[in-house]
């Protein structure tokens, strides 16, 4: 990937020092693609740092972790105050945090910078999320912003905030990306185990979904995929491959993150969850065994049942963007970072894995209103939700009904049950922690906090605050 | 709670010394319950550790995170070789790790206990969960042993494991109680919301379930907290309660952990997010206005509705139970700390917030065997999910379609349908992962992993191992 983003660089007429801790690899580079701009490979870091102008900027793409503080420790000594440290790579947001404090002790400028789109993304024009020093973004702002895919004319690159942010932000991305292809996945289960329907049928779909408001890369992939025949079975090819879903990283820490927060990431949490259940394989198949699953009744699906499972998946998705979108505001207020949320949307247009059409009506709601709470209130995604909202809850049901694990559909649809309760049940789960915790409860007409002495006299009692304080009891 | 839990101790016979911070603590408790046993009190924490015989055992209950820290830096100068510090309070299992290392290299003993049961249970009969090293533990066992809550003769206490296992197993079970609570709460919602019942008359529904299966601490509480009523509004306590549950800790601890170590544990972590989804009342009012709630047309709860909703409850409450105990598993494997997953279960049966009839059943599963992959496989978790599956998916699609949030009922049915599928639809998942990442396969026809070249010449290529490496890339 970082070969590919110094080609991207070269490409767009910008000068790229090279350095490889393989020697070889930077030989590899030089002799397949030198002609394409002007490199300057260098054998040693000192030379690399040599051979850059004042003040430098550097790209660091290694893998996420020590490494990361390995590379910045070996270039530190020939480093001048000013250069610009940027680290391309996924790293957690609060190691950027640190990183950025740390380098700005010694008088450097450290950028976090989120980069998706793949290897080809890296190439042709990424989606790159830098967080740091404006001043230093500023520096680097010519080259990044060329090396970003472009969309409308604009780049998909945009500066994000101060210290981790952009990792931040490219962290949530990636949970978002999770859910998005948990919500695919489960259509597909949805179209083979109620209906019926062979990957080829299924693909057809998915295809003619291209020209609705689900229109996304990830759609589009997966029409790909879908279509793929398998070489070696003639079948085609995802009929072949295995049904464990590996995962080390981004979408746990977007899902521990909203723990931390205190947001309602159901969504992607559910999506990393069902990864997980994914890998146990050996498991699921003993489970099969003792609980056996009654595969149902064929039945033909009509246009309408195929519109029900579209509109489920776009309100779901709705959803989880909500969500995700909520954790930055949250993010953004907790950690001091101003975060511009309709740039966020503005950059994820293009370059990176969730792109998409629908990312455009996010902006727009940020161009209308810098204060939103949450994007199911806003007219466009409303709308959108109460038109979907009978097919959303038929296709949950009709899962339900067959037996088919729909974690990401019902979990959305159980946080927009809940969501738009002004009245909730909670006030139950009050009065059981004031009756074995002495937690407290709050009453809707008076302020203050009450206990109920329920194993005394059954008096109720104003306490001056939570009994809980800074102890989690229960 | 430790003024408790020392008068618990000095009346099984126990000497006790005391000390607090703040002396008038001390003389208060002197003054009303001195006469319940042999108490040393002491104004300064020097006199403390002298007035107790070597090798010394002192229980800490003070405020989880720092205040434990400042209470042991306070002890240490006083302490010799071999004293035993024990930890009473909800701190974090890493916490209490890191604190029995510190303490084993300074020759002490530390105990990282877990004590359940609130402050009537910290005086009548707590369970408690001490992990650290079992020779301390044997030594503090006479008193541990007989201060716990006795179920059919054996004691609500036993030796947990290393380090901080005391600790985690205490998070867990908070983590469980987060989800019956849940569990509670969504059938309290849809006898209220669907049926149109009120308190009382869900209570006499609460109470009657007394005699079956699901007979808990919970469900006596829920009864004793919906007939309560209100002394300022003659109505039910409960309607005058506002709807926001708070929490700070150990349910999203357990739910963060679960996600470090891979384990899909959608029902406590539903639960954490409902409780963080009803604090936002404000936009929930805001949301109710936008997203109209379409009350259901009322109709009457037969008691085939009502058992149904009780078997909806049973078989989600196994599910909780049964994630919460693979989490256990897993830890104990990761952390090395051979946990007795049958001791846990016995433990739990009294003192503790969600003692139960049910916890039997887990016990004796553990006795039968010591290697359970997940509970709903064991003969009588199995034969009970089955039996309430049919009433379990009409209990969910009667709340999907009425429009009542149900995250903990339905989330614990996706992972049901999810775990009993010997072929889930994850293989569609690793397809777009190598689409967009070149994440690699695997085959069901052949070893190794697999690499599609999708947008080269479409070959399917061998690799030696997954590309992703320790690198999160999505």
């Amino acid at each position: 990937m970082g070969a590919n983003l110094a080609r991207n660089a070269a490409r767009k007429g910008f000068g790229v020092a090279l350095y490889n801790r393989h020697g070889g690899r930077t030989d590899a580079l030089m002799s397949e693609f030198g002609h394409e701009g002007r490199f300057t490979p260098s054998k040693d870091i000192a030379g690399f740092v040599a051979s850059l102008a004042r003040p430098r900027a550097m790209i660091i793409m290694v893998k996420a972790g020590k490494p990361v503080d390995d590379v910045i420790a070996e270039l530190l000594p020939h480093l001048d105050e000013g250069d610009i440290v940027i680290d391309g790579g996924n790293s957690l947001f609060s190691d950027s945090d640190r990183r950025y404090a740390a380098l700005k002790d010694k008088g450097l400028r450290f950028i976090g910078m989120g980069v998706s789109g793949g290897e080809e993304g890296a190439l042709l024009g990424p989606s790159m999320m830098p967080g740091g020093e404006k001043e230093a973004y500023d520096r680097i702002a010519p080259m990044v912003t060329k090396m970003a895919a472009q969309v409308d004319g604009e780049p998909c690159a945009a500066y994000i905030g101060l210290g981790g942010s952009g990792h931040y932000v490219k962290m949530v991305h990636n949970g978002i990306e999770y859910a998005d292809m948990q919500l695919i996945t489960e259509a597909y289960d949805l179209f083979k185990t109620v209906y019926g329907l062979d990957a080829a049928a299924i693909a057809d779909i998915f295809e003619g979904w291209k020209s609705s408001d689900l229109d996304s890369y990830l759609i589009d992939i997966t029409t790909d995929v879908l279509k793929k025949r398998d070489a070696k079975t003639g079948g085609a090819l995802v009929d072949s491959i295995v049904d464990e879903a590996e995962q080390k990283g981004t979408g746990r820490w977007t899902a521990a993150n909203a723990l931390d927060l205190g947001v309602p990431l159901t969504g992607i949490t559910e999506a990393v969850f069902a990864r997980a259940l994914s890998g146990r394989r050996k498991l699921r198949g003993e489970a099969e065994t003792l609980l056996p699953f009654r595969a149902p009744a064929g039945s033909k699906a009509t246009q309408a049942d195929i519109d029900a499972v579209r509109d489920a998946l776009y309100a779901s998705k709705i959803i989880a963007y909500a969500q995700g979108f909520e954790q930055m505001t949250a993010a953004s207020k907790d950690y001091g970072w101003e975060l511009k949320l309709g740039d966020v949307a503005t950059i994820w247009r293009g370059g990176c894995i969730i792109r998409a059409r629908f990312l455009n009506r996010i902006r727009d709601a940020y161009k209308a209103s810098d204060h939103i709470p949450n994007l199911v209130l806003e007219d466009y995604f409303r709308d959108a939700v109460l038109k979907a909202e009978p097919a959303w809850r038929k296709v949950v049901m009709l899962a339900v009904e067959h037996g088919v694990a729909i974690p990401a559909f019902s979990s959305s649809l159980s946080y927009y049950d809940g969501l738009r309760r002004a009245r909730g049940p909670a006030n139950l789960l009050q009065g059981l922690r004031d009756y074995f915790g002495a937690h407290t409860y709050r009453r809707l007409d008076e302020d203050g906090h009450f206990h109920t002495r329920w194993s005394q006299d059954g008096t109720e009692v104003r306490t001056d605050q939570p009994s809980e304080g800074g102890t989690p009891r229960s």
